[in-house]
């Protein structure tokens, strides 16, 4: 069309100090002139202002991407005109680059559809249209927030789909190569110490021995399933609710626009989403977060016990288990001068309670969804990426200053093995279960090394006992058992 | 051996009255002499009389499969004579179907390691043994249920191994079926019910239409995406410890007997096990378990909500929504005469919670794992298995008390969809979300019907309306939204 | 009355065989011919056979107790005959005192409100008062369940005033004698070993010395403030809902009837039993329970942390901390002999995370009551009830088997001092924090000995050195710190 | 003394660009020259850059509070010179006044002891009080962070008493007020509609009828007990680990340092703080915390209960329960016009899973102190703040645009009381349970009223229904019962 409104491009900002006046349908409302949001958004500021927590910037950056998609098949569809979509277009690919991150000011503790948020993103995508086509901001014309920029959709179907995409890229571009690399961190480790003979312990007390490699050959299985999980859990997130929009039916959206976006989605994404197949589910439950949390959660439970075993084998220097030198990355103490603390791992280990705890409000809000639409969104959204983070970042830091640098104390290994009485477990295969235990018996009674306790029993010749015990036969070959 | 013992058949029990003494590395103690039970069961009772929490059964049951397929193990590597692993194997038999229950009666409260209920199996299979060849009942000979019945094992590996035998069977033989039972109940109600509209409720506000038939696939996709996901997560416990021995190095037993074991446990069980790839992990983690209880709750998360929606659906009589009416199963009240109430979905919302507390004691219990042995094991199990039985069981009785029985008050249904403001949605893509907001200000405020709102705002003449608002048209086609 | 029906006493039981009919306002149905319960715990039976969690027992005892109070009550207020309330409290006696638990069949996993429960009660009372003279069981003549053994109560508020009842006498007679005992067994070994130096240990490394006793008063300390909250918490058990009848209006019960049954339970139970304020919130709420199950883990949660202490202290025997010897009460391991280890801390540990669980089941399911009743009671008892047995329990068998006979190992305490580079803390007073650390650091990296550190360093002299670095001098006076 | 250094004021802030070195026993590093911050707080922002989570800025304020109380002791006691306390006391003033807040830059995931924020403040108050009196910055002359801020302190007792100072002041200062008039708000709703009778539902059914304003006493009522749970709760928040320095003995602090200081904290503080009994306790335990959250727990659970019962009674317009209207802040919908929705108990609801989150995540850490010092803090202390905030805010916010302005629709409520059959309770005592029941079931399947179902059945005449059947007479007297 030969009148469509030019883009005339123009840095992100409006050059405007006071309060300009917006409307919706409950009246008009003064906000901030220098910001782009409109009517509702204010009203959820006015209404809203609770705690510290703000919607995650990340979600918006998503958000783009969702309007995008729409406003790209609204036109495909012939529902929109072209050059309407494409400033659309052109907008939320700002947001999705942050470049409108000031004009997200809302709070997570707001309406559990995430209503609010979405027409925070209506109206600033609208706004900034305006603006770059020349329009007066606030008129709605000629971009409207709802008729237009959320056209063929509902918060309650668009909001669930923002939250999947954002999730799904936090996991993929956050959280995965953190997990990895911390992987291969502890798998080269494992590889270095594989021969390194140290005395295993079970209950906490001594018990026949493994390798240092072996052992944290262990932690890398742990958190390859785990890792493995997380891959399958995730893929719930690969279904949208796009295409519902008000209860599921798609009212207002035309037919193939679920399809038609997820396809959109997909392609500027570069992640093969698709449509949910059933779209009451997709807006009534949100099971697929809580698949995901515990997928979150499944890292956390052996993090929260490498970093506790990695502590423990470290503690000392003296009077600890003392197997471990970990990296002296700052002074541990304000009053013990010299002191040095695992720090790290103490930071992994705070990070799993907060997982695990994170994990339990969205288990309870899944639940709480009510006849056709769960309005536990922002918590769910908000714990779930925060503990993505916090997970993503503290395994990087967990990482390189911690396990990179973890050294062996190969005097405190040897020692160890030397000196343990479970070694005699060599020996009940030869002699029995209960002449073994004797010897144990006499070793710990007399303060015997177990050798002596041995051929003080009577029950083997040094010979047989030199043969039997030892520790490098005893180790086995390689991680998978007998 | 041309000596060899020979098995005289005898019925289970012992014909002895008082005490009887049996031996173990600590010295005698009395058992009760009508028991199968040793020295080391016993001072497990002495010692762990807390609470009324008994190991589950069905684990001693699963504890018969590995000590047989230990002992077939055994003798076909010419560790043991055939003989004695065709009768340890016989006794398993017993065990495994239940006919030695009365001689299992230790507490979920014990050793962390679960070696003391590894030893009453051990004890109870060698002096039930013995018993069946004519030796003498706490002797030992020629059944040791150390050197013998736990040959190649320890507890630290066979006891994570029934774990997963045991939960694996009990999601198969009993979770699965009861919860596909009840979907199927759902999924014909869903269909019969396809094309019956009904007024929407989003943020339990009036929204617009969908069927019956509709919201009700919801909860049918909701549980088929939970078992989905259950079935994912129960592979992890196709994955066995045994030969991984006390600390995963696999001393003390013989090369080749990990996956020996496992493959005649899945010979026995006809499940695919085999043997874990890593058995450092298998000992020190319960991760398996942990992701196990993740996709129970998975479960429990959608069932609160569906029974949640049930009751609010069927509330009244006369004074709540009334949509549907469940079966009338039992009196309601000691006080109100003639009162009916939703126990079923009540007891299934009990369930519901009770799982997702289980789920947190065992990702707490999973995360508490310490150096080379993860000592939460008896809690972890007990947990699991209870959140699996009253899972299936409540399912099951949902399924027959509340779903099957369930009818439509259509009455009620038809006057719900007729009187709701929010069909004016319809009227949105016509002629704006801004009017069609006007219209719906102008119903509430004047009490109006929404076609008289309509007419008086001068927006849309009659016809139009007619043509746009028309329930039928706005429920779409199918489950999958536009 | 002359003619008032005479009891004539015989022995608890029914003797018949087979099944008789009971009925009840959906009609009639079988029960068996044995037992005292009527149609609508049949009822139960069959739509709620869920899992194997049953109603525990002592909650019948309680039961029992208001049972008989609200009979005594009716009779005093001049609504139900002197004999009669009199049969009904020789009955309820012998329901407190145990004699009819097998008639109580019923499973946690039923009406949210535990009607089924106290129809139970309503039932087997009046039918084994009806045998006691001689009447026809099952005819609810002279004794009906409704009419008169519930009479003025509903299970409403009857059920809540059980639950606070049982609460509050398994709290008073099972857990806290059990811990308080603990807490004198461990504070007796604080006391004695209160001059006992050794290390200290922060973030699991070494630091300044303090006392055995020092660290074991902490224990102690924590243990009484933990018990002193739960005596606090449990406070609000003694309002009782009895009154409110069916939705807390006190509906068909008579004026006054709030105060006195409670007067009649404060006597019955020698407790200070009061009537709830507010009987709206006592039917819709469960908050009290809440609030003790907090009160029970804020003793879990120092038990947890006393065990799991105490098992690291005594890790070893060789190559661990070494500092504590706890009892040798059963053989530890079915492979390695002589093995022995901490399986009472690994039970209170395992209690602890069951506790944690049971909470989190506990909260959930107070905050989920709806409108005039909080349908959440079976699970909040039965949780409650379980934490307070397995914590009593647990504390009693913790004390006997392990705090009592706990020896210290004096010898590696000494060399622990001895070694320890963390004694510079009190250098850093007279030299300054900065150089206090030089010295440190050059004690780590030339493996010195402290004192030659200092001097190598010559910040110090010896003389200063042996008077301000002495571990006796460093521990201060007591417990509540400088 | 003649030439002590004299303060000069001069504004916050150092007039400096690029970096300049600080140094600590670690040797020196980079530090951005316009902060005060030194070494320490310079490698935690290194090592320590985990998540999206900063320490919260109260605790700064509140550690401004112990550090002045700490230098005027140490002043009073003759450890510090007059001057040198003063000038620390005034810098303190300062934090506390949030003057110096961009200077606090630590995330919460740092060490668990809470060393690095407790070394960031000493190297701040340091730094600014050189510049006050004209030193070098960095030069730690003549204020040392060690030496002088932290004289008598260790992280381990300085951390906790910082953390119970601010979650005392957040509750005190930001919960109660908030929570009182929210309780306040309430009470006058329900003394204002105490007479307007209403239908009770339990099970969510049809049940005897009671006053709108009863059903708010009970709201009022779980509230009250919840906040009077919380103030005895916090009561343990004013017990200080002050004094008990790095393990509890007190070492480097000066004999009375531990009541002196709680004396100044408390005397700053205009609150109750007294010295804790047993500094073992109060430095490896974090319990006291625990019981704080239990306690905002406690007011999660009545907040969630409250909030979706107004939801659901405000259900409607039209196909709803209907009795309440709740204000009409924001439009509830993208795509429906005109919807309004139930938000702020929205909002509510998600806060109260928030609280039992965070609840979780603090008992599990405060679970696992590790002997002498519990390396949790950061962690607790963050999901403890947050609780506070969250619960403070929403309640305002709940209070102001919810319940404030909620009216009710009596056309709907009186509609509901006539209606109802379970008004025939009130002939059980007449008629007989049996009887009452069987006229509920024909006025059900008859559809009849209930009067015409009474008149029906023949058990009953007209005359004496209407007298017994008269639901004002049904709700009793007031709030307490019978």
């Amino acid at each position: 069309m030969s009148n469509n409104p030019q883009i005339r491009f123009c840095p992100v900002g409006i050059q405007a100090t006071g309060v300009r006046q917006e409307r919706d349908s409950m009246g008009t409302i003064d906000v901030p002139a220098d910001k782009y949001w409109g009517a509702q958004t204010q009203r959820s500021l006015v209404h809203f202002s609770i705690g510290t927590e703000h919607m995650p910037l990340p979600l918006y950056h998503a958000y783009g991407i969702v309007k995008k998609a729409a406003a790209l098949v609204n036109a495909a569809e012939g529902r929109m005109p072209q050059w309407k979509a494409d400033l659309i277009a052109t907008v939320a690919d700002e947001v999705t680059a942050g470049k409108l991150d000031a004009h997200f000011p809302l709070f997570v503790w707001q309406t559990g559809s995430g209503t609010q948020t979405n027409m925070n993103v209506n109206e600033v995508i609208a706004n900034r249209a305006i603006q770059l086509v020349g329009g007066k901001i606030g008129s709605k014309t000629p971009v409207h927030p709802n008729d237009d920029v959320n056209m063929g959709q509902s918060s309650n179907d668009s909001f669930p789909t923002a939250m999947h995409v954002v999730t799904l890229l936090e996991i993929e571009n956050r959280l995965l190569p953190s997990v990895e690399k911390l992987i291969e961190a502890l798998r080269q480790k494992a590889e270095q110490w594989m021969d390194v003979v140290k005395i295993g312990r079970t209950h906490l007390q001594d018990a026949v021995p493994l390798t240092v490699g072996q052992e944290w050959s262990g932690w890398v299985q742990m958190l390859e399933d785990a890792l493995c999980g997380l891959r399958k859990d995730r893929k719930a997130l690969f279904e949208l609710a796009a295409g519902g929009t008000a209860v599921g039916t798609g009212l207002n959206a035309p037919a193939g626009f679920s399809k038609a976006i997820a396809a959109r989605i997909a392609e500027l994404t570069k992640q093969p989403f698709v449509t949910a197949p059933n779209k009451f589910a997709a807006l009534s439950g949100l099971d697929a977060m809580a698949r995901t949390s515990a997928g979150l959660r499944g890292l956390a439970v052996p993090l929260l016990k490498i970093a506790n075993d990695m502590r423990w084998l470290a503690s000392g220097p003296r009077c600890g288990l003392g197997e471990l030198h970990l990296p002296e990355n700052e002074p541990g103490s304000s009053i013990m001068p010299g002191k040095v603390n695992p720090t790290q791992c103490e930071a992994m280990v705070m990070i799993a309670t907060q997982v695990l705890g994170n994990d339990n409000t969205i288990a309870f809000a899944a639940s709480q969804g009510q006849l056709d639409l769960n309005v536990m969104r922002p918590v769910i959204l908000a714990n779930c990426l925060a503990s993505i983070r916090i997970l993503a970042d503290g395994c990087h830091n967990f990482r390189i200053f911690s396990v990179e640098g973890t050294q062996l104390n190969e005097k405190q290994l040897k020692q160890n093995v030397g000196g343990s009485v479970m070694l005699v477990t060599a020996l009940a295969p030869v002699i029995g279960y209960d002449k073994a235990a004797e010897i144990a018996h006499i070793a710990m009674e007399h303060d015997l090394s177990l050798k002596d306790a041995a051929l003080k029993s009577g029950y083997v010749d040094a010979a047989t006992f030199d043969k039997v015990v030892n520790p490098l036969d005893m180790v086995g070959e390689g991680i998978a058992g007998a």
